[in-house]
């Protein structure tokens, strides 16, 4: 390895210490304040449930006791998995790129459902075994054409998995210097909910067949290679429990990695990110064990088809705020989900109080 | 009774009689060739679930094989209920006139949500026991003063329910000659989980206590005294299981009534209904009595946090889209829901095909 390399790997590192470093908690007064305006508006308290909840959380974020509709912006990170070597997928991995050119022509639910919620959608080859570099509309951050084969080895170096984190951390950056205030993740990756049950797997404890599911529709034969692989992975791998950066980048993926980034990146600007499927989900716990408070700023979106979602989501204590038995992944989930987010930021803002209406309380003499 | 009256109630039950004549099934060849397009989509068949069926149901509804985005609309009916005299509400009944000032000055939760909808909020006095005849923005077609005490007597004479009827027809006329597609229904009425427990007892089969909750927030004291009512209510005024214009008129209510017509209307006019919580359950499972084949046109929305409602959607075999812990009322889930809705209709239009686009289907040799 050359010293140039080594010296920008150390970069990578050091500025990732300094993301994790630089996350704060929540504001605690400003949720204060934002639970009694909620308990001030004309419903009784708590009975719009999980959007005073999130209109709370927003408070905190934001650090205002009323916050106020963001820009929205999404991000889809797309890479390959050697791991489909072992017959983990009812597609063949042409069709990430194929879908990669369908994204950025428009055509994709993704795309329709971020024109849907108002969010500009940002696209990420950061490790697609084809050659796209002629397409246009897309971030070309190739780390590396796609992961190795994690049933035989490690998916990725320390230093590939550095590098897609740090990624990551630039489309967090950018977010923030264009003002951008919510952001939902999305991937696409032949393969990839194999990595991400791998990652449920490890942390988890859960028995495989709890977690591994049919991602996008693998039939039963591969449903047994899927098993077969997540196991040997960590068999062979044998990461350590103690060192997110070992497992991320022996059992993950680059865009798992990347999203990763994404996520501890925002927590560090005060974004809130939702949670989209299996996939971003696996990314969402791997942020966690970097650093555990990143999940105050994560937002469950919805709860997926794939078995393995719900241990993820109560591993990292996020509620999803619907099941609407989708399994596509892209995205498509958490920017169906930012209409509520919008709804509630409307909700503190905009409904009167008890006092303003001329509303009784609860009755005196009960 | 004078002759006059006479005449006009056998017109209302003429009406009532025709508008069930006139609710025709889903269009099954419109719902098979959406389906084909759905499955034709760049996408594995079925994987953005709910949004799917939703789009194939719109299809079914507008007999047309690609929905396309309809104008929207809510309805909330308000009224007062008798049985409040047996101390079954946390708030006093001045709140029911009180939240519809509220309402008129756009300050209530269903206000802010109407609007994050895109949809237009129509407010019908159907029977507050105050005299508001003096507000602006709402309906004035006040059958009665709130209905007598359930627990004692009928709510109401078979009459009064028809009228109600008749006044949720009328809005679904309405809505149909505004050009309407797409409707919510909400309600505001202190009491009226009471009679809308009582329905689901009568219909359903569960035990008292799993259908009587807590509406917006009633102690122990008030659930047993609700729980008392509702029994009551039944053993004395043993409505008949054959005829649902009795069991409406005696264990009902004004605006269950009012959203049971809304309910019907818009099933002939081939306009979905969203159904929001507990209330506007009780109303759609009224509506199914009176014709089953109206419970195609409804959509369900949320699954509120009373427990009951899960009891009445599976009575009706509609399944919510989300789960937030809402229990407010007001259509404030329903209006929520309306996104979901849209977005499913943006799906089927936007989204590339498969040929379109480029992209394999599953792997040959699997």
């Amino acid at each position: 390895m050359s010293e140039k390399i080594n010296k920008n790997l150390s970069t990578e590192k050091k500025r990732l210490d300094d993301v994790i470093e630089g996350i704060a908690p929540l504001d605690n007064i400003a949720m204060k304040r934002a639970q009694e305006r909620l308990d001030d508006l004309t419903k009784p308290p708590g009975s719009l449930g999980v959007l005073e909840e999130l209109a709370k959380k927003l408070a905190g974020i934001y650090k205002t006791s009323i916050p106020s509709l963001k820009k929205k912006a999404g991000v889809l990170m797309a890479a390959d998995h050697g791991v489909v070597e072992e017959k983990v997928s009812a597609f063949p991995r042409e069709v990430t790129a194929q879908m990669i050119k369908n994204f950025v022509n428009g055509g994709a639910a993704i795309n329709v459902l971020s024109r849907h919620a108002g969010a500009e959608l940002i696209l990420v080859d950061i490790g697609v075994y084809e050659d796209i570099s002629d397409l246009k509309n897309i971030k070309h951050r190739k780390v590396a054409p796609g992961t190795k084969n994690m049933a035989r080895g490690p998916a990725m170096t320390k230093e590939e998995a550095l590098k897609a984190i740090d990624i990551g951390i630039d489309v967090a950056e950018e977010f923030f210097e264009d003002d951008v205030g919510l952001v939902f993740t999305g991937e696409m990756g032949i393969g990839n909910t194999t990595p991400s049950a791998a990652i449920i797997y490890f942390y988890g404890e859960e028995p495989v067949e709890n977690v591994v599911g049919r991602g996008t529709g693998v039939e039963d034969d591969r449903l047994g290679n899927k098993i077969f692989a997540v196991k040997k992975a960590i068999e062979i791998n044998d990461p350590d429990l103690s060192d997110p950066l070992d497992v991320l980048s022996k059992i993950g993926g680059l865009e798992i990695a990347g999203l990763c980034g994404v996520f501890l990146g925002c927590a560090k600007r005060r974004i809130p990110v939702l949670i989209d499927g299996f996939i971003s989900g696996a990314a969402a716990v791997m942020a966690s064990k970097f650093c555990e408070v990143s999940v105050d700023y994560m937002i469950g979106s919805h709860l997926s088809q794939e078995p393995g979602h719900k241990v993820m989501l109560s591993l990292l204590g996020v509620k999803p705020m619907f099941s609407m038995d989708m399994r596509l992944g892209e995205g498509t989930g958490a920017a169906l989900a930012m209409n509520s987010v919008d709804a509630a930021v409307k909700i503190i803002n905009e409904m009167a109080t008890f006092s303003d209406a001329g509303v009784s309380d609860k009755e005196g003499d009960s």
